[in-house]
């Protein structure tokens, strides 16, 4: 059975003005190779409502799950719960479960529970909640949509929390196999290589450190066996390389 | 008039894999904020014809510009060119101009013009080309897309070459103010300040350092009179912030 396949919609003019440089879709890219999902696409779209509600839509729709990043603080530009209730036709609300943890994590730290922090109580109907052990405000999954925060640290911790709940696949394999030759001259060969292990896809990215032309090899596969014999033949291959 | 609008399309298994963190994007996200251009996509997807041929279709058919990064190497893998031109559907096949480019790149530096290398000269129909002074093998512009490396100094050189030949229009400014308090204290207050200004756009972004919680407000906008005026105001109203 093929892995389960995802796309990653992050939610933020922040990237897309340049101000920040994207991570969580990194880090949760690296996560889903390792539990077995398929990741196809990473999106990244501005603060807008039906922009986001054609994301949500389109990409829950053709992806086994859709994971989002962004946009579920307390102000003005949070609209992300909001589009997402929306995309699945949901209504959205305060929902006291969300209030209920809301309200037992500022107590504990004595801080005010304002009306700006109830807003990250409001959940859509139907969702079940995702756990934020770093701020208290819950991230949600509707559907196959996981909604989580753009802050790094606390969308690190809900993609923890959520991803051994999630049913995943093989995890992708990969070998590295670096040479200081550029690119061009190992091409016949990599593409013989590639047809005759079609189990197996080989990526090469080619680099250069001080002046000189070298080449990363990479063989990728769900399946070990095929990997290994794979791996050998490419090291027979290009015995110059490491 | 509004600004062009653009995506960024990114073709590469290694950023879907969590081999690479992407950068390319977030390197033209800034250049084009400078340069007036309103980027309104980044999307990553996979080393497959299919996959790039719609995806190409889509985002050119939407948007003023689109801008590709990577697959346009010499390896069995860089299939960028081909999916372009079936994407614009034109022809592609070696074209004397780039023949002679990389032919002369690489005699001044004795290096053999292999037939793999050869590939590189492979440009649809009726494209213009970008000019790569990193590795000679030039990129190219078909109709509004305009396809590019994918190894970061190679990009950054065709970037730079590329945008000045584009009409830009008015350049995003952005003011910062950084407070260290929590992004809920401040919400009601910011709400107001982005009613009270609809020329500019408002971003909170959180932010814990030393344990302590904190908000960068980020205002924006292409009207410099408007952006002075709601900066104004938000230290009017965050006194406290720096």
């Amino acid at each position: 059975m093929p892995n389960p396949t995802c796309a990653i919609l992050i939610i933020g003019d922040e990237i897309l003005t340049g101000r920040t440089r994207e991570g969580n879709a990194h880090h949760l890219a690296g996560e889903l190779v390792k539990a077995g999902f398929d990741l196809r696409q990473i999106r990244v779209i501005s603060d807008d409502h039906p922009t986001i509600v054609a994301a949500v839509r389109e990409l829950s729709g053709t992806h086994d799950h859709l994971f989002t990043s962004g946009g579920i603080g307390p102000t003005h530009d949070d609209i992300t719960a909001d589009a997402v209730a929306e995309a699945f036709g949901r209504s959205i609300g305060i929902r006291d479960d969300a209030r209920a943890i809301l309200a037992a994590h500022y107590a504990a730290r004595g801080v005010e529970f304002t009306e700006a922090r109830l807003r990250m109580a409001r959940i859509p109907e139907g969702a079940s909640l995702i756990d934020n052990p770093v701020s208290g405000a819950p991230g949600f999954s509707i559907g196959n949509c996981h909604v989580m925060a753009g802050v790094p640290n606390i969308f690190q911790a809900m993609v923890a929390g959520l991803l051994p709940r999630l049913a995943g696949g093989q995890p992708l394999l990969s070998r590295n196999w670096q040479m200081m030759v550029a690119e061009a001259a190992i091409a016949d060969a990599l593409r013989d290589l590639a047809a005759a292990h079609p189990a197996v896809s080989f990526g090469s990215y080619p680099f250069v450190t001080e002046g000189q032309y070298g080449t990363n090899l990479v063989a990728r596969s769900t399946e070990p066996a095929a990997l290994d014999a794979a791996f050998a033949a490419l090291q027979d291959a290009f015995p110059e390389g490491r």
